[in-house]
Parts: structure tokens; sequence; C-alpha cells
């Protein structure tokens, strides 16, 4: 199956307790596609402004990615500013400027809309389900959102929602969303109002699975090297559909076995992208080596 | 291996969404003994004041405890009143009186010295060090602790930490006593400062246990039901000294195996502990069917 994947390529910059970083590859749609990358190749939907160094695309280009899809805006480029203390799991926003995403109309190519696996990235909820309804033949679709959608958006993003296989989203938007305290039943909220599977991202403590059947629990990958947490969450995303679309025939289900194995596949996959700055990290992970994380993830949690 | 556990055994006045109680039976003490109490039969070493009503000594007696180590002292008992808000991982303190606490010196008979386990609950460093020097043929020592000993008495938290086998803290708490950010990097810095196993809890998210040849991670059980999480901690390492209790021959070590599944059975433990207001959740778990929940928590894991 073919996946497409809308959503933000973007500047950051970036500070943590490690450095300082300006003006780097930054953006949803680009650590989710890196980190899908070892395993499918990918087609990016997006929008860059006339600032976007063209070195950037050929790097994605690198990876095997598709990046015929990513417009040229005469704006400026989405551009992502903030820090992380000394606790790296809360990202501050300095600033978002939204830039040449604020009027971005996506056009899919008739050949894009064939595709049978759609990725719609953290991007505004009404661009979500523009591209949504263009799609002819999708058998499979993920998303990933936050808070600010979930606060500004949330009657446009419950529409995407409701259409969604797999939904994406941290703890904390899970419970925001939901609008009740405990995780479990918040998530067993969502998933019954449309998705087959929640998947509920929890940082440093691992990702928990919701189906209408079952429970899956993965640790996160027990690092001590966390440079850059940037982008982390749409490498767990990227790593998790990229198993998914590589073990599952086109028009069957996602078997629960599969599931899993994904959900601990994007662990592993997450895991290399907080490890460097901007998509240092993420690039990094191949297959072989996500493949040894996936064993010491299985090893953590047997008894 | 007959246990030891030297800690509060007091009154609780308890506020959460659910309702409202004044003067119940708690103290980690009370807690950690009924959660062990399906395995083992331990003895406790505490004190109340001439408040404390004989008929919860009778209640802690039925579970099998040994309660003849409870020495009653003419002033008050030991007396925590707190709330919970909506969400209930964060229990905020209104007060605390130590009352007959503040000058408790633990008297221990002979046959007390002999005991081959000890559990030093929550309490003064200072006591749960004295009490320590008195064993003469001690096999396995667990400890809990809390900020507020990290932060007023560090140091002689640090000589008790130093000579225990097993160091029961949460994640905040072992930040706080490391100074490092990165959990599994700061318990790794405790681990090496004498605790052959250090257990991270991590309520909701689970439990993580390092020694110093692997990393454990066990999920929390998917519980929807959480009306009081008060002594859940304590009903966890109760749960978990137990089984390690009842599974390890004397003289013995301890196998990777055996903490595995005791860090289990801990968590399915703690999970009844939050289904009821005081020690009524804990009191309801029993050896079969915590047995279930653990067969709940090996499935939820593995892939």
């Amino acid at each position: 199956m073919r996946m497409l994947v809308v959503g933000s390529v973007a500047f950051d910059d970036i500070k943590t307790p490690f450095g300082e970083k300006k003006n780097v590859l930054g953006g949803a749609a680009s650590h989710f596609s890196i980190a899908s990358a070892p395993l499918i190749e990918p087609k990016i939907i997006a929008v860059v402004g006339s600032d976007f160094p063209e070195k950037y695309v050929k790097y994605l280009g690198n990876f095997g990615i598709d990046t015929s899809g990513i417009e040229r805006s005469s704006e400026t480029t989405f551009h992502w500013s903030g820090f992380y203390e000394h606790d790296m799991a809360v990202a501050h926003t300095r600033s978002t400027e939204l830039g040449a995403f604020a009027t971005f109309e996506p056009k899919l190519t008739e050949e894009d809309k064939q595709r049978q696996v759609l990725f719609l990235a953290n991007i505004d909820p009404v661009i979500q389900y523009k591209v949504l309804k263009q799609m002819k033949n999708v058998q499979l679709v993920g998303m990933d959102s936050m808070n600010f959608w979930i606060e500004s958006k949330k009657k446009d993003l419950m529409k995407v929602i409701k259409q969604v296989d797999i939904l994406f989203l941290n703890d904390a938007e899970v419970r925001m969303l939901a609008g009740e305290a405990s995780l479990i039943k918040a998530a067993k909220m969502i998933q019954k109002q449309g998705p087959g599977v929640v998947i509920v991202k929890k940082g440093e403590h691992g990702v928990t699975a919701i189906t209408k059947n079952e429970i899956f629990v993965s640790p996160s990958y027990p690092t001590e090297k966390v440079i850059d947490p940037t982008g982390a969450g749409d490498s767990f995303a990227g790593g998790c559909m990229s198993y998914l679309v590589a073990n599952t025939q086109p028009g069957k289900k996602i078997t629960s076995e599969v599931l899993r194995r994904a959900v601990a596949w994007g662990s592993a996959t997450a895991s290399f992208a907080v490890e460097g700055f901007s998509t240092s990290g993420i690039a990094k992970a191949d297959k072989k080596s996500i493949t040894r994380r996936v064993e010491v993830l299985k090893g953590l949690s047997a008894f």
C-alpha cells in the first residue's frame, strides 16, 4: 500500500539544555516521513515558502521520500520556535508562524487521490478534512492533532476524527478532548466516536493503544540520551504507520499482532528521534537498528 | 521468611471527587500490610495514640497481620488530611499531624530482631535507621520514603538507602533525590549508591524496576474505577515485597524472573487499592483476584 502524508514541512528554532539551533528542518510531515522511510516510500503533501532552501527538499528525497507534492508559495515557510528546560517532557513554544500554511489549499493529483493509505499530520483540521474528502480509494487513515485545535476548532476536528481509523494524540490531549480525567476512560470514549484505534502517546511513559476489544501498552525505549525531543511524537507515528502499511495486505484488516508490533516499532523508532537536534537523530534509524531496539522493548516488559 | 513492617498506622481525612471521609484507617504500614496479607503474615511495628479505636487494630488482625507491635502512646494518633481534584494523580495535603510518631522510639523484641525481612515504610529516616541497626539476621530490606524527607533530611535518608536492598520511590522523588531529569539516568545513579533494586512508581503510568543488570517495566492495571488513590503506592510495595518473600528461599538471591513477577503482582494488588476509600479497596484483593489481574497485565504488553 502506498502512503500519502499531509502536514507541515517547516523551519524550527530549538533550544534545549544541550544547545541551540536556528532555521533547522522541522515540521510534522518531515519527522513522520523520515521515520517511515526505513519501511516505505511515503509522499509528502505540504507547502513551503520562497525562503525554504532546496537542500532540505533534496535531503528528504535522499530517504526515498517523494517530495513532488511539496508546493512552493510566495509566502514564508511555517516557522516554530521553542525551548525545553531541564524537564524535557514539556515543549515551551516561543512563537508559531503559520506562513504559507495559513492559506494552504492542498491539491492532490489523480494518482494521489487513489492512494490507499493517508496520514493527516498535525495541521488545521479544516485542511485535514479537505484532503480526506478528495481520497477515492483510501483504506487506512491515520491522524494526529494537538491541544491548539482541540481548543479552537473542536467541531472541525471531530468531523475528521469520526472518519479516521487510527488517531494519535498525547495523554493530555486525550483527556482534554474527552473532558475526562481517567486516561483509559477518556481514550475509550474517543474510540467509540469513530477511530478503531486510539493511540495515546505518553513520552517517556510509553504508549497505550486502545481498540474496541483490547488495550496494548508499550514502554518507551529506556534511553538516557535525550538531546532534542522535537518530532518524537511524529517519528513515533511515522514508525507505527509504516509498519502497519508494510505488514498489512491491501484490503485486509489489521490484526492485533501486527498492531502491537507496529506500536513497538514506533516506540523504537521514536527513541532515535530524541538523540539529536532536528532530524539528525531519526535520520540514523534504519531497519536493523530499529529491529534491535524492538527486541529490547520486548524483553523490557516480559515476565 | 517472616517480615517486619515499620511505619505509620494512622487516621486519614480524605476528599476525592467521589466523596469525603474523616478519621478513617490510614498510614503506610496499614495499607502495606493489608496488601501483603494474601501471601504472608507481616508484623507491624508502629505507634498509635490513646484516641485510636481498638476496632481498627482488630480489623488489621483479621487479615492475619500481627498487631502486637503496635504501641499505645498517650499522645494523639498520626493524622493526615488531604484531597484530590479532578486529576487524581496528585494528592494535595491539607495537614500532617505526626502526633505520637514525632517521638516514636521503636522497640523490637528479640524475636523481631531475628526476622529475615524488613520493610521500612515511609517515616522519618532517623527512625528507619534505628530499626535497621537493631536487626541481627536480616536478609532482605525494602524501604519507601517521600519528598518531605528528601528535602529535610537527605543525609539521614542516604544513610538508610545505602543499606537497603530494594528502594521504592515515585518518579518525582527519584528525580529529586538524584538531581537529574532523565528518569532512567536518575534511577541508575541511585541504584549505584547501594540498593540492588530501585523501583520507580509512576501511578497510572506503571512501574519501572532498575537493577544493576536490567530494566523491567510493568504497566499499571487499566482500571477506570479510581475512587481514592491514597495508599496505592504502599499497597504496591506490600504486594511486591510479599511476593518476593513468598517466592524466595531464605538465603537465596532474588532471581530476575521472581522480581518481574513481584512487580507485576504489586501492580495488580495496587489496582484494588484505588477502588475504594481508605483500605476498603485493598481489603477486597485476594490471591485469586490478584492472580487474575496479573494475567491481564501479562497480556497487556506482550507482542
